[in-house]
């Protein structure tokens, strides 16, 4: 069985449990701490020598680190993943602005704010992060004004990831009042058939 | 004939001339000059709504943004990409490790060394961006201790993604003389049939 190793408040883990469940794919769920230091640990820095959640552990023992590069080997030959090699070029294009646009600055703030970490040494990061996660956000509204989904009007892992960090960006002290298709893009991937929701923090 | 949309001192955009010129696939060459503002007027917007070079236009106009989702575009069904399904998830692994662990500290540190741009606002960034550096170049030499090549033994796009900016690392005061593996890999690379340098900042 497919090991999930995780931290149940990670939205990158959210990204892989919401894909296996639409998926079907049974899977063990070995929960990380990462509060507590148990993803920089002799074994798992031998899954991932990064030290980050999370790795998906295969069968025969590889493991494969980074939520997004998780979401494309789950998804390759589903519906989530397009055929079209174009489209699938702008899934991975929106899975790339995700990790480097949005979740540095959106999920970052969340977590600082739901774990308490504001201190000195991160208090002078928090107007930059604020300022691009709403670029980020900027960038998602306009895309989104003139369709439903990120890639192709389809349900695709770049709806998954995107949703991951945006569903929950309020626990950032992000405001989404004036993104009305970001919004409405949120209700409807939390519609799709099979959608579970993150665990809380 | 494609397009592609550059600023030649970006280790982003060397990534997707080198692919290019490494598979013989001419290319035009417009440059926009990212310290300018030439990035950001409606024309380029309409190109990626995120502002950013590279982007690749195809023929018919469509447009594809993310240097890495670039790499994997031109790379599909040649030898820079690996066919097995594993091997291909592990080069999008080291593709994201890139883009979130290695190059908002090692380019961004050497974007503001070598355009002097180390102001008040950005100088309480350098040390967590010079920490979080050297924990990814650590990363890159464990890897590649007992490895010719990231993924496969193989140069792949993994390896051209990552040189891109590990090569100028320097440039961003990062020391690599007690990165031997990382080094001895630079100069694998470097020597690969068809290599050609960064432009110069």
């Amino acid at each position: 069985m497919l090991r999930v190793h995780d931290y149940a408040p990670s939205g990158n883990g959210y990204k892989v449990r919401l894909l296996l469940t639409l998926l079907g794919t049974p899977f063990q769920w070995i929960e990380r701490d990462i509060t507590k230091g148990e993803t920089r640990t002799p074994d798992f820095l031998r899954l991932n020598a990064n030290g980050r959640i999370p790795v998906l552990e295969l069968e025969d023992g590889s493991a494969l680190a980074e939520s997004n590069a998780i979401l494309v080997y789950l998804a390759e030959g589903t519906r989530f993943l397009p055929e079209d090699r174009f489209e699938r070029a702008l899934v991975l294009q929106w899975l790339f602005f995700e990790q480097y646009s949005h979740e540095p600055n959106i999920a970052t703030l969340r977590y600082w704010i739901t774990h308490d970490l504001l201190d000195a040494e991160r208090q002078p990061l928090v107007e930059g992060k604020r300022r691009w996660g709403y670029a980020a956000l900027d960038v998602m509204e306009r895309h989104l004004g003139t369709r439903r989904y990120f890639v192709g009007e389809r349900y695709s892992i770049a709806d998954i990831a995107l949703y991951a960090y945006t569903h929950v960006a309020e626990e950032g002290a992000f405001d989404l009042a004036r993104y009305g298709a970001v919004r409405r893009w949120l209700e409807r991937v939390a519609a799709e058939p099979g959608h579970i929701p993150i665990a809380q923090v």
